[in-house]
């Protein structure tokens, strides 16, 4: 068994906010995250599937079709955009980076074959990153 | 003389914009970047002074020092905002990469010695960067 | 579960000695490491806690209070210190990648709660890292 | 248990190409990775070994001799050379990442230790990676 | 005036060989760049820009047109190629960095309007890196 | 003219002092960078030259030879050294990015032809950087 990753970006802008709070309560716990007007990131997105080089390409999967799968499914739909206005999956789910990989991994995960195991690394900066599942 | 460098960061929504044209204008001429919901970027500056090491320090200005003044004077005042909607200098100005460097250099130009030259870059993606003054 | 990561740096000297043995030997096995001069290095930790994200917030922990507790537990301690000479953890244990790594785990693990898992991966140069536990 | 890594790099050319395909479908596959005229990238490996720091140097391995094994026994196999025309290694074996990366894991596994686990990192593009064995 | 920067990438084969000189004379002053069977490399491809923001746009280029301007005419002649083979501009020119950089800028150069200053940098690898016009 | 550039690595470790101050002065200016058990760095170096192709290689110069000169003329002098200590140069010389840029560039200097003109930057850590001369 091999991993094979791919690297995309997109930019988009949220901000942190749990609806059953008050103003000030959110801006205690999220900070300047909460900030009512966005802020934003340049998201870097590396998926990696876990398989069996096939044996008449050598490939696990061929890394431009999971390109363009990621730009189809997950790219398009959050590259300059509002995660939290322009997204149905962020309507009623707060755009943490935890939450925006696990969305991520949903939209993927049907588009890939059930044999190859699906993660998902998030940098929503240099500094912060998450990757799903663990 | 020599040039010393300081790198900091900050993330913030916007969106680009001029208003004297109608949507579809805006829409034509600044495709995504100009999505009304705003999007966003993690931007890296770097802003660089020129001038004479100080024989008793060694230094030209302490890194330290201006690594402050570009928190207090540009971080503090961009960082986890929405350029359009959060600050004055962007109320009427387009907050394109080359309008935020100049109006960077702005914010830190008066608090720098006139003795040195001071020159501001802007990475708005690791792709996209500008450098002010030419 | 999910994995969330957050990077800090110090940047440090030290020297690779193990006191049982002669000048000569230590020089012979860890070579220009063990000038006895001192060299040294800037360290990039990050460090990675799993868990499941909070129904609330988002947040497996909130990633601004990770790198509050790293600050005070660890880059307080160690950044523009003496590994050898300004700490009590490496008066009697070489400051090796390996060792440091595992020193920083054991000054975050008590301050992280206990149903989170707890990796640190620490850069002594781009070229050699090291992750503690595997 | 600890896992320590050394990074190197080389940079050769290749084509993708599957003697039993015709020249159409090989085309059709492997797109321009295809170009009977080679293309050629800039390849950053990582070898990772997993162990218990010895605790009279306070290393799992020496990362100097690690470098060392490393460039003996795969950089001046590979480097500036063409993997399909220049090594017996890819005579007969399309050198896919993943490919690569396995032949070089095959290359190091039997110069260290077996009570060490070893895992392979192969950056073919900053955007393309594989690790081996998953 | 200001300075705007678009980086793109591209990765190709080639060898670096004088026709007027033997096989042991370019190999002597070329070493593993003579390999016959060519190597390769990931380009990384910087192209600035210099000029006076429009006041409509408050752009001096539109980056996104420099992108495709720069995919049009250099990544798509030059991308998963043989420089010396694919290519009539290295048909007689030897595909050094520097020569590579020139070629490039000569490509660019007539598509983008004179009122404005152009430089190419040009990454052969993270350690070597030419800028042309100096 | 073009330039072209090369970019090598050294540790070293080192402290700011000014011997003509007393110590509380030193911290005051310095601050944890005159700790007197000192603290260190793996400084990145660029060394980049200016000059015009030479018609029968495609080279300003021959960067493995200029990478060859960099070591033998600064690294081997500064790597794993304590720059206070070990070295004639800073003997007298507070060993600040900027100093010890400028004495790279007076390194290196007498060994370049004198149609090409030099410039050495130097990056303390990824966010403190200098070029000499300006």
């Amino acid at each position: 068994m091999i991993y094979v990753s791919r690297k995309e970006h997109f930019n988009a802008a949220h901000k942190l906010y749990n609806p059953a709070w008050t103003k000030e309560k959110n801006e205690s716990v999220f900070g300047p995250c909460a900030n009512e007007n966005w802020h934003g990131h340049n998201f870097d997105l590396i998926v990696t599937v876990k398989g069996i080089p096939d044996p008449e390409t050598g490939f696990v999967v061929d890394l431009k079709k999971l390109s363009t799968l990621i730009r189809e499914e997950v790219v398009d739909k959050l590259d300059h955009k509002n995660l939290n206005l322009d997204t149905t999956e962020f309507k009623n789910l707060n755009p943490t980076a935890e939450n925006i990989a696990i969305v991520i991994y949903g939209l993927l995960r049907p588009h890939i074959d059930n044999k190859f195991d699906v993660q998902v690394r998030l940098y929503e900066t240099e500094r912060n990153f998450v990757e799903y599942p663990a």
